[in-house]
């Protein structure tokens, strides 16, 4: 589906040589996706440390919203660069991840962090599958930013600690988890059929690239999903 | 009221050379109510994001509530450089600070932005007249962590922009501010009354200090309050 009523782009033309001559559209919308995913995590890791009546977890779910935040700034400073507004650039994919977070909404602070470790984690490996398709400093700059990330390692002990506590806490988390996951996989498929210019991304970027690469994407989001649930001591 | 039984300094010995000589339990308590309010003060702005449909108020917000737990972060660093936990010390002060959020929670972010100016302007001000009466680097740590807070222009201007747009919007946000500025001080003396070492820090610190300074101060964070106010383009 397109909205080109709504294109941030509207003739095609963005600074800095149209973003080093790729598509400029692509570069914008994957910067406004991924400004709107870390705003929206913002908000939802701090709606998780509302919501828990522990301290440490309070902070451990502030921390990593800051974080978050941190990154949507940085974003938004870079599409200030382009001569986008945040506004434009973020509104078409606004719904789309609300309802992600409306539907993943954690009934307890165990499932905050691990919606927040493994959401995550599938949310920046998307942004840089996607990214490694543009073309010139755009890329470089989605794929520097997000290999910054650190995980907490204070979510791994915290999941591991509920789990010896109660080990009935096991099954239900890997439960949630694969749920994260599907809910996940299928916000960003939402995200990228959005725009014509990131469904471009999806499939390879380049004419004539294989639709197959969409599937091994895929496969390569799987593949890392399990690695992180298998950290926390999940089963994937 | 006096809660001893949860007392964060059992035996009135804390490291500084008891905080400099000062009362430490004073110390400790006013910086766990300090880092309360900031924790829960991110907590509300971050609510205030996720409520608006406006990216540009979101940006605000969460800006905001960014530096407000940057503020709790360095209060929780202080705490651990005296040997207290967070958890120790913000624990007194949750259930009043959590009570003052929920009766204020904003109905817009008009609102929201209103409750983050003023709300927490009278906030800082009370904590730097609380930490006036002690002795000390905790005094000077308070103080001037305080004094470096920036208002945000932002929200100077959108609320200007809103009363030009319509004028009704001038009346229900005075009317906002006031009882903002009501409840906030009644949430600061509610913390104030939660523990016997800030009952003292309120009628002055000192034996034979005057309790007339009580109301002394109080004058002052209304004149600051009015000054906001009128900063905002509303009527106090």
């Amino acid at each position: 589906m397109s909205h080109r009523e709504a294109d941030p782009v509207p003739g095609g033309e963005v600074t800095e040589a149209a973003v080093a001559a790729g598509d400029p559209h692509a570069a914008v919308d994957l910067l406004g996706a991924l400004s709107y995913a870390q705003l929206s995590g913002f908000e939802a890791l701090a709606a998780d440390a509302h919501m828990t009546p522990h301290l440490r977890a309070k902070l451990i779910f502030a921390r990593l919203a800051v974080g978050m935040f941190g990154r949507c700034e940085r974003v938004v400073a870079r599409l200030a660069d382009l001569g986008v507004t945040e506004a434009e650039a973020m509104a078409p994919f606004a719904a789309t991840i609300d309802a992600f977070h409306a539907r993943t909404a954690p009934s307890d602070w165990l499932e905050g962090i691990v919606k927040a470790y493994v959401g995550d984690g599938i949310l920046r490996d998307f942004h840089v599958e996607m990214a490694t398709h543009l073309s010139g400093p755009v890329r470089d700059f989605i794929i520097d930013m997000l290999a910054d990330v650190v995980e907490s390692p204070d979510i791994v002990s915290q999941v591991q600690e509920a789990i010896a506590a109660d080990p009935r806490v096991h099954g239900r988390l890997s439960l949630w988890g694969r749920r994260i996951m599907g809910e996940t996989l299928q916000a960003v498929q939402s995200v990228a059929v959005e725009r014509d210019s990131l469904t471009a991304l999806l499939v390879g970027g380049e004419p004539g690239s294989d639709i197959n690469e969409t599937g091994r994407m895929f496969a390569r989001l799987t593949a890392a999903h399990q690695q992180r649930m298998t950290a926390l001591g999940l089963t994937p």
